[in-house]
């Protein structure tokens, strides 16, 4: 079922060939602001485009609009683009002033190369580009960032200025809309404003702390996890964060996933790190005894903290960090039961992705790379095994020609988040190598020993990246099961405080996450504040409640329900919890 | 409510010197039957003695009978024990062939020393001894184990023989009763045989792999233990296993506790440690903001999991490791608030072990060390406030002078398990350290920073302990609410098997953890691996039940309950889950 992509190809090369002179014609603009600047490179990125540059001063938000004033002039003018291949010697001179541009010349192995020039501005450039820049159409500058000269903090920071450029403004307004909606659900704000995880330089980045508030999202998830996995034959496990170095070396880690470890620990002399992974524990755990095939599948699941190195620069919230809790799970099952296996784990997996709102995603089904273990046989064996569970279930999906791992093929989901973003979701990855490195074997029918069939896979991946999506999907508002807070409950004036205490510990008794706000302020701020921790209810308490023993329900929509009783209220609550709804 | 002591001393003295009296006759036994033996040292230990040697061939179980014949006979011939003081030099003449006692000799500063004879034996020894052999009474020679000649590994290893003494061969018998009692308790036997947890080599030891069975039981402790603490007002954290080290060097555990912290792994050139304790990851979220006075307390929960170095030669089974997860909290309070938090922090204790089984214990209060931190009298007024806790509880206690933790005092409690052997149990200690060290604070009623009290405290010390406490206690035969598999279902034959699996799906359905044993074995077996399993309910069923709709309820105690309604069943067992009775 792979798609078709010729006509969007056709229109995505248009709006790159136009974003690429878009980033020329900036470089001429601040080339005509600052004459003696010295440019480093400006390609496309996704819906827009960069150039570094080496400038005299530290420029400050104020000069985008100047920059972009020359540019808006530049294009006006419809001045033509030009490409010409010129002699290595040819374009030294013509950038004789321009260092990191005969840096990069000095690299070129050809004799040959192309320069594309518009108005006074050149470039060293492979092109293509528009015919000229009146093609140009709704473009805007969006920031200034620090970049060291060809990622190398050992060379000079350039200062790099992002833009985007689309075909009309009205795509170009949508685009920011979005980027401004982003801005607003990102989840490094929300984690702060609703105080659910902090980072600390102090304990080093890329480390979460979970906070109360943050640590019951969690709770509520992992324990709503447990609970399904358990439902679906899955069994539980727990292992140590660290193991001898020579476990890491059996499974092929130490050689091939080197960079993302960190340095070994001395323990009498032995070295230890700390685990990147679960699997050599479960392995280790499935081999303290003989296994016969008629105790496959196993299902062992893990919510197992790992630790994998990532440079400083890449780390991002909660979801590029040093250390995370995969919701890992292992399946150890003969090559007859790999099928239902991958289906049950597929069912599985958008069952989750329903329960947290996401209704948008695609498949993709990546097959042999180059380098492979195991032979060919196998891999089209489950290779094929993979295609008869997705169609089995009838969902539509894309092959990924040899984006597969080396220890085996693999089905990736990409959810689709309320902004129409993507985000790495479910993998089921099957492993050919490991069972083969440790000899994780079963005993079979016939009485001699098969090589098990192993299967990892995650489905929500990791706790902090699934916070961190799910931050920015409901941008804040959980859904009442996942609210850190359930229900405020407020006084309108001191003398409803001990109604309002009433309320809370009924609604405490009843299993709800409820708090009265007891705190010696007015009733106005405090809805204010309840509103901005996105607290799914507010109920505002005074003569008339404790009269009628009733609540007001404000809901975060800003809808109000006047005079409900506690029970109506609760029941109200209990059905919008256990229907997980948003 | 300190108690007397005196006369327990007096009777322990006598024992012990009998005990002592023992190791030097049996030390002659050996002499006779291997007149080349070199002696290391012979002390007393609980219950008993050992003595090591160095012998011309390695000793069997069988040559301990041979040894306590002799040592009978020289006991019947009421041989006096007489000490006397000579000069070194004499010493080295009277075991000029005994190494060992003369590198002992050598190290004495004194130059006189006194040696102990009866029979043919002499020892450098400082006494005190019975009289004579003769008021050695019941005793037994148990085991023999290798041991390092002064506990260096690079000395020559020596044979160990250890026995027991005691003064009437009823004390003598009850105690071996004991010791075979407790050897088939032993968890790590327990854990073998009930499939709950694995150490591995090649990961390295001290690390426990909770395999599924012994992980059910973790999770539902785990879980009751979260949701009781969420009742009682806490709030539960989750914080990373690795921190830089600077956040050791502030804590001072780089100082005080190096010996039992793993060495730093390097990220990006700083240091990083593996956590030994959660407390500064606590600290970190505590100050991400100002705390006003109307905060406090806050209790936060995690069951944080730990690594500690110890000796490989120290590690044994689940009681002591390397790495553990702890039930830890810290509260952070005023210090108007510390009893009411201590008060509270007991209750949870005694309820925990009370709901464990655990009904006998000893409650010890310890007070200033030499060395501490903070002033006296802030010791004075913590060590009041623990105080008035304990008798506002009504809690007899003992005074462990000078037996606090340098950063403050503690109460622990001792639980006693079902054998009647003590083990460490709940602690909660006050710290003035680390809130001083990380100017730990809130905003009083007077709009100025005080520092706040601090609270470490666990409950069940960590999950790797307790559970081997527990299994020890239980003599591996869990209570139905813990039980790993509650319930297995067996049919008597072949054509029951479908009815089996129907009792099982309608168990699971009702959140029983429950099992058909389908395997084509014999009835008869089947009910003894399940006993063996040490599993609550075994459900026979056969045409007769059948026939009625019911089950035949086999408890592990051996009694049957005929014919029960599935419903009846089903109640019976729910009411035990319920009330977790043992």
């Amino acid at each position: 079922m792979t798609c078709n992509h010729s006509e969007e190809a056709e229109k995505s090369e248009k709006i790159e060939k136009m974003r690429h002179s878009a980033s020329h014609v900036m470089a001429e603009a601040v080339q005509s602001l600052f004459p003696d600047v010295k440019f480093g490179i400006g390609p496309i990125i996704e819906d827009g485009f960069y150039y570094d540059f080496d400038l005299p001063r530290s420029l400050t938000p104020e000069d985008l609009p100047i920059i972009e004033a020359k540019m808006a002039e530049i294009i006006a003018q419809d001045v033509p683009f030009s490409g010409e291949e010129v002699e290595k010697e040819e374009a030294r001179q013509i950038f004789i002033d321009q260092p990191y541009k005969l840096e990069l010349i000095d690299e070129i192995l050809d004799e040959r190369m192309t320069i594309y020039r518009q108005g006074s501005f050149t470039d060293l450039c492979k092109g293509p580009h528009v015919g000229s820049t009146g093609e140009i159409k709704a473009f805007k500058l969006l920031s200034i960032a620090g970049a060291y000269w060809r990622g190398d903090e050992k060379r000079p920071m350039l200062q790099r200025i992002y833009g985007v450029a689309f075909e009309t403004e009205e795509e170009l307004a949508s685009h920011l809309e979005r980027l401004a909606e982003a801005a607003k659900r990102d989840h490094r704000r929300l984690g702060r404003e609703l105080a659910l995880f902090s980072f600390h330089e102090e304990a080093g980045p890329g480390l979460v702390h979970w906070h109360p508030k943050g640590a019951v999202v969690r709770r509520i998830i992992e324990h709503f996890w447990i609970e399904e996995h358990l439902k679906r034959g899955y069994e539980i496990v727990y292992t140590p964060h660290i193991a001898k170095i020579d476990l890491w070396k059996r499974s092929g880690h130490w050689e091939l996933y080197r960079e993302h470890l960190y340095s070994p620990m001395d323990v009498e002399g032995q070295e230890y790190l700390i685990k990147p992974m679960n699997c050599p524990a479960h392995i280790l755990m499935y081999k303290t005894k003989l296994r016969s095939y008629r105790e496959l599948p196993l299902r062992w699941a893990e919510l197992g903290t790992v630790y994998r190195y990532e440079r400083s620069g890449v780390l991002h919230g909660l979801t590029r960090v040093r250390g995370f809790t995969q919701d890992d799970a292992h399946i150890f099952c003969r090559p007859d039961q790999l099928e239902d296996e991958v289906v049950g784990v597929m069912e599985l997996a958008l069952f989750m992705m329903h329960t947290f709102g996401f209704e948008q995603y695609e498949v993709l089904l990546s097959t042999r790379p180059e380098k492979y273990a195991g032979t060919i046989e196998i891999w089209e064996e489950a290779t094929q095994t993979l295609k008869m569970a997705l169609e089995r279930l009838e969902l539509p999906y894309r092959v990924d020609p040899g984006e597969g791992v080396f220890y085996g093929p693999k089905i990736d989901i990409r959810l689709k988040d309320a902004l129409g973003r993507a985000w790495q979701g479910p993998t089921t990855q099957v492993d050919f190598n490991l069972p083969q490195r440790f000899e994780v074997n079963y005993i079979g029918m016939d009485g001699v020993e098969h090589p098990v069939v192993m299967v990892h896979r995650t489905v929500l991946g990791s706790m902090e990246r699934f916070l961190g999506c799910l931050l920015e999907h409901y941008a804040g508002a959980f859904p009442v099961w996942l609210a850190p807070v359930q229900a405020v409950v407020i006084p309108i004036a001191d003398r409803h405080l001990d109604y309002a205490l009433q309320v809370e510990a009924e609604l405490k008794a009843s299993g709800m996450r409820a708090q009265a706000d007891a705190r010696p302020e007015r009733m106005n701020l405090k809805i204010r504040q309840a509103q901005l921790q996105k607290i799914p209810y507010m109920l505002v308490v005074g003569d008339k409640e404790i009269e009628g023993d009733t609540v007001s329900v404000r809901l975060r929509s800003g809808e109000n329900l006047r005079g409900r009783s506690l029970e109506e209220f609760k029941a109200m609550a209990k059905a919008a919890i256990e229907s997980k709804a948003p």
